[in-house]
């Protein structure tokens, strides 16, 4: 029995477990995501004093979220495994629920809108399905890595990846470059130099992105499990495709590309390993 | 009569005007800012594909709300002038509505949040009040200078600047490097050496965040006088600065910088011209 998060023998789930498990996220992740919003540009509420020293929002916001999410797993399913950011490895009877509460954490302490909850249910081998949700916006991606759907107030449809398949005609997008090792930065170099435009900055939503269609191609440097397991079914349910660099399964994060298609994901692998 | 928009002799107006323009400027903003809605994430309206050719959403959407807040102008202020990106400039009697439809428009075309509609009116000598909204997530930033504003729905409270008064202990934020010439690049980066944390991205969201107190210092670019109007207002208006690089006016845009307030400001504009 490990006590680390990571790749263990698949649990099959039915497709009528699996449709459950998938609302169950998406309402948890409404419900918790609306923890954070007290602490969201919360030095407005407090005499104009950003909390320096002893409080520190964005922290409080990541507790009180993660802590409302396991709060419902434990409640509804008692004996799953769950992996938070924030309050570690809890393992289960294989399927393990994993949380990031707020990606995007310096987003959210500067007051900027791009961060959101995400949630992922994870089978031992992939995330099998996976939800987003930015509840300043009232924003919910969610997806089971065969549909994928955008929901906001009374609006829900389904998302599907651009069918941009050359890298000129494509709009790349990551993160930030700092994120990168060297080897990986010289490797998104090539992949910029190829693209359209490129655009920094954005967590999720870079990601979440191309499963809506508006960007062809995010990457990521680094990541965790948590960053990334939860957008991998979005993105899949939308027809993109997400691989490490190496073309492996991303499940465990790392260094990550997610693209709107089979075919731009293969040109952009190639261009990333063209020297 | 110039027929490029420019500084003039400075025509007073009242406070009771400057109420009612200010009014107005909040409402058009809110009615005009709409109509970019249709156009944003358009790519989920249409079938799957990003519009390539003739059909250019952005463009689109710049144009239907400029034309919004331009009928509103000529309706209710008829001898104002006008300067608007899209449609340029319309000399009227000495004040002058400028207007940038879509500040943000890389962001708007993938779909980010980080744009909005930027309204100011400008006397002659300086912008006296400025608006920015952004219709999908629906919060207006507004301010006259001397006070300032944030509505969301039925909320509406006053934006105050930070207090961080020291460089080692702020946060910049810039919409992106590659809008740096050489020398202000160079300058950009010894701010952003001193900076307790720096954020790439954002466009008319940097300099609102300082009005709100999230970000500490914001500086863009090579901005047009619309680019940067609106946002001058508000800045003041909670109590932050906001000039060029040598000190003086932004109101014709160029290389700007916004602080929380004159003591951050002034320890900033030291290490901008500290080689």
């Amino acid at each position: 029995m490990s006590s680390i998060f990571g790749y263990s023998p698949q649990v099959a789930v039915s497709a009528d477990e699996k449709k459950s498990f998938l609302a169950f996220a998406e309402q948890t992740a409404k419900e918790a995501g609306l923890e954070a919003l007290p602490f969201f540009r919360s030095q407005m509420n407090i005499e104009n004093k950003r909390t320096d020293g002893g409080f520190d929002p964005v922290t409080a916001a990541d507790h009180a979220v993660e802590k409302k999410v396991r709060e419902a797993i434990a409640r509804v399913y008692p004996d799953h495994g769950i992996c938070g950011e924030e309050f570690g490895y809890q393992e289960g009877n294989g399927l393990t629920w994993v949380i990031d509460p707020i990606d995007g954490t310096r987003a959210f302490m500067t007051g900027m809108l791009h961060w959101g909850l995400l949630l992922a249910l994870f089978d031992g081998q992939e995330p099998i399905l996976g939800v987003m949700y930015q509840p300043y916006v009232g924003e919910l991606f969610s997806g089971n890595g065969e549909q994928a759907w955008f929901s906001r107030g009374d609006e829900r449809r389904r998302l599907r990846t651009s069918d941009c398949r050359s890298l000129e005609d494509s709009v790349l997008c990551t993160t930030g470059l700092e994120w990168f090792p060297t080897d990986e930065r010289a490797q998104f170099e090539r992949l910029q130099a190829q693209a359209k435009l490129t655009r920094i900055g954005g967590d999720c939503y870079v990601h979440a992105l191309v499963a809506m269609g508006s960007v062809d191609l995010a990457t990521d440097a680094t990541l965790n499990a948590y960053d990334l397991q939860a957008l991998i079914p979005i993105v899949r349910g939308a027809g993109g495709v997400v691989t490490t660099y190496d073309g492996g399964s991303a499940a465990m994060g790392g260094t990550v590309l997610c693209s709107a298609n089979e075919f731009l994901h293969a040109a952009a692998l190639q261009e990333l390993h063209s020297v």
